[in-house]
């Protein structure tokens, strides 16, 4: 137990965890590490144009068809706990009694690091909104007058991971993850979205050039560590060191 | 060989070194690294009010005064190479000359990181203009065709060591390095700054308040590392990791 | 019906619009658009100082007096709707359904492009709330599990008009609109607000020098455009051009 | 009357007014400055930790203790009016009729100058929820419309104390003031924050490291003023001067 | 002596000093302010279209003009000394020499505070590279070891005057200094700028509407303070107070 | 004459133009505008790793080499006339000389608009350099004493084209350009740089994903303009219009 790693992704729409930290989840995974992904909705609304194109759609076939893509690319990427809140979306909400919610999976979870949407998104404030109420329960979650009792949480990192144009977002990685080990598993997930599809070239794309970032700011011409695919984040805290 | 480890520390003034980044320096020392220390000038103009406070000084006691004083810190501190360009400051200048001079220091060093000062500082131009010539120098040191033979730097991290005054600077540390046990070689390396001596309560506040800021970032009340004394930096450029 | 031209501006209060896109409605009137604006308030507690300095005045009096003033600016401008919201000032507020009326009517519009506050007031949280609103329900209004069957929203620009005090708010104009052949309706239309007659000569100034500032930004000295009037904006989204 | 000089402090927990701006209350205070506080919570979940470690600690305990602890240091820092709003903590909420009160208690005392957190703290979510709800009601506390007969707000400058981990707030002091002449009131009234002694030395050193930035923007080496402790603070809004 | 009032201008250009703080300038002097200017050139390339289309023009008669021109705007606000540099402009540059000679300016003046241009400027060059020599030669004058014996500089203020297209330069005003007293003088050295005649009305909106912003930030529709002109400044260094 | 249309771009290095604004040359060029490249290096040091590790390499090859590729590159995307300055790299620099050189070429195309680096690179500061070389000397082309008698710049708009690691340089576009139409020969220009082979599909990746954030951009599921390749720019100038 004491040796046991987990994680934690807070995700506005069921697909987000895949495109934007799908190989962290699976390199993680395979590390050992128990990662849970909380869903906040399934996008059913607003991220799902394609669905809802089709005849006699109705809000609960969206959601299904959202929660088994979700399921199947979960289980590609070994996320150890897949949870729903099922809080609509566009807009999403939660009420103090959802963040509680939350708050009591982030303290079951007590993950070493959390991973979420960037901190601004003029195109979705979903995405800004997750944010917002992840850092808001992670602090709950610190304080020992909550549920007195619960294991607090300590201090977890959180990621920011990568928006749809960045440069938009204000979004800048500080940090890029070689995922080449696990990117068949991604690719994978990623192919789990069926309804999204204009999206799997584009996020191989990314996933390619982070990968050029890598080498680049690991040596460049100089011997920079190979690397076929990388996904980069952006660190909210301070880490804390024992070497530079 | 291959297993060398290297750092570099680019300071504007002679006892920037110490204030600002001296825990880093003595850790990485006790670590096995050998850290070269480049002082572009001593300082005398600028940074030496209490030596020009005396009779008749002159600005080769004065040089004299503050080279004596970073030679004995830096052997505190445990520094393998310190090097004085002695170029003048309050304004500091390098020529193409100089900063060649700089990119054979740093391609001989080819640190496995770097250290300089903020990117702004309204008080003090001199700090800025010589983060502005860590880059470029960084920079050339990368070129192929600039003395082609030699073996050209990698990515070495550039870490921005503290200012006074960090918020007037825009600084923003994303790091913070546990010094506590080489506090004692910081503190001794302080001391011998006695041309400076108003700032070394200030600097041993600093380095206990950075190690509150360790803590609360390694979990604070809820199990956070302990730490008695801290530096913190802000890097340039990304970090690569296989593992967040 | 596929050439009708439209737009739409979302006022926090009765005279927002009048001050900040008085020109630009009246322009793109002439030219065929029909322009929607939307008043979510009439501005009727926080920007009435002069009507409730008057004797026994009350809530419903200042309403309707800030009514007729808008109608009367509405229609010097050529505005082909007015919809006032009556959602109160000093704090604005919308819940979920009142920004789904709005949404209602941004889909029924299908504006062409949106206008705006500014995204930062500290002086006036009203109106970047409305900025915020503005943001989520342009989002909503793209969902297509929003209302299905309605014709869903396509990526109109949102242009944030010219707040007072622009620097303390951090907005920048990024394009200056000549509004010199309808100065005399924006003119007209600002003299219809009786109630706030200190900010008559202050909207002609900046009216002026905005108009400097386009003809300095067209060629200045050098053959610039003449402009005696116009209007500054700041974009939100980026342009997509077939010429630079 | 006319020359009453009054000053409001927002403490989003019942202990920030001492750490961020005890100093500035005492100096105040003893200028004859009327200093109101209001407490919107006791920070009885979230800053509690030394308590809920002790046995059969219970909310209501927790929240007596930090009361008696905060009127103590109120006391002894001279605020003339210590109000509990008693909203709750981790997470801090105000409905409109808590803001309203809130409004209520700023035109009453009709300060001079208002005091409340920094912009942004990811950290703390409750830190920057009231600093909103200072802008907010603010805003409302100068509408003529809002509970018309009361005597509306002017404009005061609304001063953002000294966060922890300021950089990370991206807190910039824009003025420092001398409390030298009442540190020992600040440090007595620090003194009766029990629950956080290990606090306590921290802000002795920001104390006197301001007092260093203090003395640095007022001469530094060439004459400036003497102070031993100081406290930072960054303003809102333009200053009205008639002399730079 | 030891009761000497000074200040010290720093202009890029001849004429920038009367657009940007002539109020500033004819007030101190009326409050007994001996305020000395320096002009690094005459504008005599870039900011002197209409002499330049005259025909039969010369460089050197475009620096007459323009030279005389600034002296009789210097004497309608009651400058104490104007320097002329004569550095040449479009671009405007400064050798090492240059800068120690504009020490020798700042020593001898000791100035209380200090006035240049704003810090970032596409349109011109010039006058970014003004206010980085203003901090540089700030800093050199403040060096003990900068030609000793000579009194060193304290630490004035370095307040940013008012470019064109504030936004565009990022600069933000954080003081409002009401001119109205001294209007007519401004007036009167505006106009002696007879090859700017474009402008004249433009800097009369820009004072009339910084004094609409100096009566909002002083009280409002409560009870502002009346001022029919202003002018609007940044200040580079945090303020040192008795009294917030 | 009249209706000339020229277009100018200033790139650091050889090949930078290719990489960043060849799709953006292309089309201007079908559109009839004359396309001016100025290389104010060959690349030559830091640009050209895979030559300088070919045996016996000499800097003169190198830039032959590069030159070489250049000019094919340029013939591939229609550019009117490749001028090469030769000024050397890591470090760029340009004397007042080189700049008047440039000043000259500017004022010979006369621009609609120009096309330079982005404002900011760690990596990289020749690119930044070249951005204030555009920007100084656009200023100075405006100049009326500047070579009176030359027809004086007016105010083209100045691009910045896309950098390598976006997120990095604080480069953020706000206009896309759509490049489909020319694609082919952007690739061919691509080609001809053999030197940078590994460079090939990343910006292959970066066009396609450009091509997203176009369609996105004007109107996404709801009808957006199908665009299967794209460049994006930052303007730095507010652009003047008739209508939004």
């Amino acid at each position: 137990m004491a040796d046991r790693k987990t994680a934690l992704v807070i995700s506005a729409h069921a697909a987000d965890f895949v495109w934007r930290c799908g190989g962290a989840i699976a390199l993680h995974a395979e590390k050992g590490y128990e990662v849970t992904v909380v869903c906040l909705s399934f996008g059913e609304r607003g991220e799902s144009a394609k669905l809802w194109k089709e005849k006699d759609m109705t809000l609960e076939r969206v959601k299904a068809a959202r929660r088994a893509e979700a399921e199947k690319a979960a289980a590609a990427l070994g996320v150890a706990d897949l949870v729903f809140f099922d809080l609509g979306d566009y807009p999403l909400r939660l009420t103090d009694e959802d963040k509680f919610r939350l708050v009591e999976v982030i303290r079951k979870v007590q993950p070493a690091f959390m991973l979420s949407h960037s901190k601004y998104d003029p195109y979705n404030t979903d995405h800004m909104y997750a944010t917002e109420v992840a850092l808001e329960t992670r602090m709950i979650a610190q304080a020992w007058g909550h549920n007195p009792g619960q294991k607090v949480l300590a201090a977890p990192q959180l990621y920011l991971f990568e928006p749809h144009q960045t440069e938009q977002m204000g979004w800048t990685p500080d940090v890029f993850l070689d995922i080449t080990p696990v990117w068949e598993k991604k690719w994978a997930a990623i192919q789990c979205m069926e309804g999204q599809e204009h999206l799997w070239a584009y996020y191989r794309n990314v996933a390619e050039n982070r990968a050029n970032h890598f080498m680049r700011n690991s040596g460049g011409q100089s011997g920079g560590r190979k690397a076929k695919y990388a996904e980069g984040f952006q660190a909210v805290f301070p880490r804390t060191v024992d070497e530079l």
